[in-house]
């Protein structure tokens, strides 16, 4: 007898009907003779409506009323799957987070996950039910509700798997798994079957969406094994875990477009030491999510003598995060004293991603190549041990992608 | 400095607006110097709702699950009415069932208050802030959450007021305080300036609906006076407190009307000993909240010489138990042996109270004589020491209740 946890996220329980389908597809698991743990996200639609109401009262609400108002949407998605598999028969306890003893840090709206003491859920399961457990919330340790922020349900149930030691960790989504590229783009993209932790991880974080980097990481460093797969069909998905030698075989594992960036360019920066850390220091500070950074060799030296050298410096960022960006750029205008500031909104970026890069030659010539080949002019560079991302103009994006994934995969 | 605690029930804060209307209230008070603890229902429609969400699952929800449900409903109010205070300068910190040190039984949907230990309370008052406590709901023991039922967050209001020995506990909702009867039907009813437990209790265990009877038996019990109020305009109320010499003058203090009755029949049941005992057993133990009972007299050994002579047992109980109520007598066929169960949805209970009854007599005459003056048939008649009530056809519940005010109160 396995243990499995299932994590469903808000469109799988997006109204219910839906709920419903939920708890058939618990039934038939625990029919198979496995205990079974249900991470259960707000259904969709609930968490925007309360984040409405406390923006009707106050532009920016308190971060501890706000995990008090949130937790209640996973609050009423476990009761109602409860009520579900009830019934069709199958025993099964609601539980929140605290209850499940997610214990996390006190910082609200994007707390860390302390400890897990899931006294009550292993009561629970042996007497025989199937546990439901709100996603996205924790409890401190002095009682204050938490919530852990974005991908927080899926953060929970590999938690929760690694806590329990759970057989398999199953995250069920609108999408059949983790595809060589998006096939909105390139119809004759491929389902993967696995895929290792650091390519989920630079897939997840090039907008690749389908799981946050938080949880894949949380993964890795627990060593959970675990499955993303449609809660629609029944279709295996891709099992995501270490990497292991067959991996790489293959060079790249999928190309991914990230069109919700933005690049801003310093341009005539002075060329000396401090002035880089200056200028991502302030940008941190205000919670700007910077992604590539490029600095060019200076120039201005070889113009005239007497004046100190100049250099570029370009970044790109979160396309949300844009104007504050802008506004943290602007403030050091005097500090820094660069000459001018350039932004483009109308950028995508463009990866290849494969532990079998490391071991292999010659794919960033094959990657530029193909894009000459297609008219597509690159902007910035960037590269890590098994990822290679560009940035291009986003008009050409998707065409620039089935190039690539034609090129790479087929 | 005194301690007040106000309760704002769920058409108080129906809406943002009105939540901020609330939190201008309560700055207020706290502006006169006074500490203030707040005790919010769910918005208007939000328990509805969600109680739809669950009977479209199933039928008869599991009672646990409902409790872990329904209490989200609180949870969003107390949320959003600290973000409302916090705008407009005043500290404050909400705080659910369990948070604020509410322990129950066990007894899911209904529980009962075991005892509350409001340190938490104590400690957020004592920083100066404004303390809003989510009503309806506490937790047991061993963590498990529940709601208290109806009229739940008066009741966590009366029961917080004891606890922490407040000055005063107000109970704001959307009428301005007691009156002689309905001011819907009656438009010359008068608000009561004052009115005894007992009576208040008849009154609200009689359908006025301005309050649940435990609140009120709670209040009596551990002698806290409170004052119904209305959020919407600054007049006095009605304060509720331990019954005074003056008060016995009134005979009539006023007259309610129950619609939320329905009746059940149980048709030739054996007249022996204990068949009684063995229904409102069941009853009780399958939670439903029976009203008045009825047994008329034998009258089956009229029929036959030899037969077991039978009677008929009426009983009374909240209409939304009926259901559960049927289902009980269903399952005591074979062991009571009655002949047929007949169930009647609409009827009308309609009450009269006074303390001044123990004084006075004729009162049930004058009664009976105003209703067959208008043609209303008399159904089922049960008396006390302070009230009359009897059960007619609710189309005629109305008509009934203006012709009663009209002769005894005017």
């Amino acid at each position: 007898m396995a243990l499995i946890v299932q994590k469903y996220g808000g469109t799988s329980v997006g109204n219910t009907d839906r709920i419903k389908n939920v708890a058939r597809r618990v039934a038939e698991s625990r029919a198979r003779g496995d205990s079974v743990v249900v991470v259960v996200s707000a259904m969709s639609g609930v968490t925007d409506g309360l984040i409405k109401l406390a923006k009707d009262i106050a532009p920016l609400p308190s971060e501890r009323e706000m995990d008090m108002l949130l937790a209640t949407g996973e609050q009423q998605t476990i009761a109602l799957t409860a009520i579900a598999l009830h019934t069709i028969g199958v025993p099964a306890v609601s539980m929140t987070g605290a209850q499940a003893g997610i214990v996390t840090d006190g910082v609200h709206t994007k707390a860390k996950i302390h400890n897990i003491t899931p006294q009550q859920v292993h009561e629970k399961l042996k007497a025989g039910n199937v546990v439901i457990v709100a996603g996205f919330q924790g409890e401190t340790a002095t009682g204050q509700i938490t919530t852990l922020g974005r991908g927080g349900s899926d953060l929970t149930a590999i938690a929760l798997a690694a806590a329990l030691k759970a057989d398999l960790c199953q995250i069920y989504t609108d999408v059949d798994g983790v595809y060589t590229t998006d096939p909105r783009i390139v119809p004759t993209a491929k389902k993967l079957a696995e895929i290792s932790y650091d390519e989920m991880l630079e897939l997840a974080s090039l907008g690749a969406k389908v799981m946050q980097s938080r949880s894949v990481e949380f993964a890795k460093k627990f060593g959970v094994v675990f499955e993303v797969r449609s809660s629609l069909n029944d279709n295996p998905g891709t099992i995501v875990k270490e990497e292991t030698k067959s991996m790489e075989g293959v060079v790249v594992r999928g190309v991914a477009l990230d069109k919700n960036q933005a690049k801003v360019t310093l341009v005539g920066v002075p060329d000396k030491p401090g002035v880089a850390a200056k200028i991502f220091k302030a940008l941190g500070d205000a919670t700007v999510n910077v992604d590539m950074i490029i600095q060019n060799i200076s120039h201005g030296s070889l113009q005239t003598a007497n004046s100190t050298p100049t250099t570029d410096i370009s970044f790109t960022a979160d396309k949300p995060d844009l104007l504050k960006a802008q506004k943290v750029i602007e403030g050091l205008k005097k500090e820094v004293g660069y000459r001018e500031v350039i932004t483009a909104e109308k950028i995508g970026k463009l990866s290849i991603v494969g532990v079998g890069m490391k071991s292999h030659t010659g794919v960033a010539g094959k990657l530029f190549e193909t894009l000459a080949n297609e008219g597509v002019n690159i902007d910035m560079i960037s590269t890590s041990e098994i990822k290679i991302s560009v940035v291009i103009d986003l008009a050409k994006g998707e065409q620039a992608v089935k190039a690539v994934h034609a090129a790479f995969i087929g």
